[in-house]
């Protein structure tokens, strides 16, 4: 057994077809801590001949990369590794001299599991680091295979893996340097031919939402963001356009696209003729990229206590340890907003409710996280802390929402931007939320139980400009400092042309 | 005895005859975290008479001040707060009309204490901020009196209060709005006429270091800051200078120095004048302004185990905790690193030897701090949240070299700056410093116990320029990654034209 004081350090290693991954994690108070990633492109598919046998060439790129991984992992108990290799290894009729020689230079178990494990593997991988609940597609591309899994929150209900990769996709049906239409088509009607036998059974368990990972999804993904869209989400219409403008261009040489880096180029083409064969095959309308893939999914199974049911909560939890924030504080802003949101939302016509609520009710358990950093400008600190932090469990518009929130919790609204147009959420929730925020905690300064807890009564006009707070009589005269911040509020209020009206001052 | 759960608050507040300030604090793992600071200018100096009666405006005033305090101050146990009173209150011949007053609205004590103790508190509140050892002269120009002590260490020699104070002279020697060399120098000549006599005792006891607290000597550090050098020190001539512009004005409307808010406005000229007297009576060259003032050094004593021997030490150790460094590696890192700077000042001819080396030592033990936010990234946000700290124990300098040797322990040199002129530390210096640190960063990657530890052999030529590390013979060739490594670092340098060349690849 480990002495307490030495942190518990975890690896999870992934031999892939294109390349060869390594995460490196620790458990400090319970949660898990990335201490290194390294990623190495060995391209191992591409040393597969026709009759899959390895070539000497790709074993050799394969464990001059393990040496290395192996250099980085002395010390870690073996029994915290796990190594896992993919399909270029299952489909090599000579995978026993990958591992003979991997053996001499790195000194720890490799398996190489088989397709339906890696869907699984990979499901689990996503599932732990989405905010999406409830049932889900989700595809990976790999280099030597496509893994196409539907599951139920943690559950894969149906896992597939097929050979379509994008380095043996490159391999058999694209020339060098070239870009031609022919080519194109060929592997777009090759991927559709291997996977069309899925189609039905798959859209008749249907989903709620669509997730993708590892590098052409995350490529194709950075590519609608900078040239489609403001999310990076791949619709089907944006990928038949991108397609299109792909196809007017005859070399790769000349093909410059804002978001598909040089190394990448070459697996480019292949990878969106797979795609738009999984959109088409499963009628999928649109997808989004997720970072989580088969490397988590193999340190998710590391470590039975790294799996949990909710993975939101157990991110605010872990931050809330992490930075010991004062809990009876962050309850009592909860409380105080949760009764705000109710009533406002009493007036309102919300179309997220729960959605909006969660995220305020994150917010008021994570705002005083900076103040570990420093007292004075905390509302920056703890925007800065959960704008670095990956916040498993949050979409991207959930997390901007949250860090909004935090940064504008207290204090003037100068180089206050909102999303205008196109905002997953409205902008008059945005302020409402916002608002309610800052009540919360100006109702709270006094770090106390307040006399009254259920006795604000709170209007607001249908559009959000107006807004009564209205406390118990004499309840502000016998406690002046709040009056004073509420007032302070008002006049900052008029920045957003927000009316707040405070009454209960009379004794 | 309070729950575990709970977290123990202090509150220290001080009664001052400018402003009333009031601050809370909570102990997490161990160390100080600031919940809030209050400040309210109450100017109850303003309202002494001749006769040293307060007048019941004055009174009023303070009241009201003490009523606000008390609604923060809720829930906090009365054994945990100490609230002091300072000047004004110990000369007002009616004091008690204010304490009977007080007592409606805030049921804690107040101590009134003598000019002796505020001095030995401020003393203590500024040792325990400050870097500086050896022995130190503190001077405190607060709104009714100025405090003057001599002390090595944390413990003071020799400590006076004198009847001399920005409100209080404000009041006695300066109409309205107007400036005049003659009030000034009026007032210049009482304030010399009340110390003179501490003049050669203070001057044979001798310091090392000046520091000054309070608002007129945070004002004046400001305007030295914004107008004269780039480090706000208070130097006898720039206060010569400063003199003189002022009085170049003749009314305090048109007087428009940068760094001087408006509402020190009208303290500004007496403070002038006595901060001149007192550099004149004990011929100091440079002042340092210190944060540290009487509130802390009520704070320090509230707690036996707030007070230790060495700040820098505590500081190091606290963030350690907070954030969870993983002392082994910080530790592997930190011994490198020292084996190399010891290497390294034996081929140059060192000044600052000591000072350097212990701030390498710092930076050793917290660059990882950022790993609780994001290991990507991890340079950006260690630096960002030391900088957003306040690190008793390291003065200014110290905390930009610190900051800069962890924003640049790994990754690119791009957007780096040095200080090229007047810099408290040389160029080449820190240059090298940063050198030592990633090296020592780069060879303890594996995060293992090296197999040699005291084996490098370091040359290093007369400007640093060109850098040789020589390992065991074959040691590199067994430790592929790091020798990967150090390559790309050679690479790296080149930006900072600075040659190093790695030895001991060969078996």
């Amino acid at each position: 057994m480990s002495k307490q004081a030495t942190p518990q350090l975890f690896a999870a290693v992934d031999l892939g077809s294109n390349s060869f991954h390594m995460i490196i994690v620790r458990i400090v108070n319970g949660s898990i801590q990335v201490l290194s990633r390294l990623k190495q492109r060995v391209q191992l598919a591409e040393g597969l001949d026709e009759k899959n046998h390895l070539n000497q060439a790709a074993i050799e790129r394969g464990v001059a990369c393990l040496a290395l991984f192996a250099e980085r992992l002395q010390g870690i108990p073996a029994a915290n590794i796990r190594t896992v290799g993919t399909y270029t290894l299952r489909r090599a009729v000579n995978n026993q001299d990958f591992l003979d020689a991997a053996k001499a230079v790195y000194p720890f178990d490799i398996q190489i599991i088989s397709g339906q494990e890696e869907a699984e593997l990979i499901y689990s991988g996503v599932s732990h680091t989405q905010p999406e609940n409830g049932r889900k597609l989700v595809v990976d591309i790999g280099g030597g295979s496509t893994e196409m899994i539907i599951g139920d929150n943690f559950t894969p209900l149906r896992a597939e893996s097929r050979h379509i990769g994008c380095v043996s996709f490159a391999k058999q049906f694209f020339d060098e340097n070239k870009i031609s239409e022919k080519q194109f088509n060929h592997a777009y009607q090759e991927a559709l031919t291997r996977i069309e036998d899925l189609s039905w059974d798959y859209r008749n368990l249907g989903w709620q939402s669509v997730l993708g990972s590892s590098g052409t999804i995350k490529t194709i993904s950075q590519i609608m963001l900078e040239n489609f869209n403001k999310d990076g989400i791949i619709t089907a219409e944006n990928l038949r356009q991108l397609t299109e403008l792909v196809l007017k261009t005859d070399s790769l040489d000349k093909l410059k696209i804002a978001g598909l880096s040089d190394d990448r180029v070459n697996l480019f083409l292949p990878g969106l003729a797979i795609l738009r064969a999984v959109f088409e095959t499963f009628r999928i309308e649109q997808m989004r990229y997720s970072d989580g893939a088969l490397r988590e999914g193999v340190m998710y199974g590391l470590e039975q206590s790294f799996q949990v049911d909710d993975i939101r909560e157990r991110t605010i939890n872990s931050i809330m340890r992490n930075f010991a924030v004062d809990r009876e504080q962050a309850m009592r802003v909860s409380n105080t907003a949760n009764l705000l949101f109710k009533k406002y939302a009493r007036w309102q016509n919300l179309t997220q409710t729960d959605e909006l609520q969660s995220i305020l009710i994150a917010a008021t358990k994570l705002y005083e996280i900076g103040l570990v950093l420093n007292h004075s400008g905390i509302q920056k600190h703890s925007a800065y802390m959960l704008q670095s932090m990956e916040l498993p469990g949050f979409s991207p518009e959930q997390k901007q929402l949250l860090v909004h929130l935090v940064r504008f919790h207290v204090k003037s609204f100068k180089n206050m931007e909102l999303p205008q147009h196109e905002s997953y959420f409205h902008r008059q929730d945005i302020i409402a939320l916002t608002l309610i925020m800052r009540l919360a905690v100006i109702i709270n300064r006094s770090r106390q139980a307040t006399e009254l807890t259920e006795n604000y009564i709170l209007h607001v006009n249908h559009d959000a400009t107006q807004w009564e707070l209205e406390f118990e009589n004499g309840y502000l005269a016998r406690n002046p400092l709040l009056l004073t911040d509420l007032n302070e509020e008002q006049e900052l209020l008029k920045a957003l042309d927000i009316q707040l009206d405070i009454k209960g001052g009379n004794e």
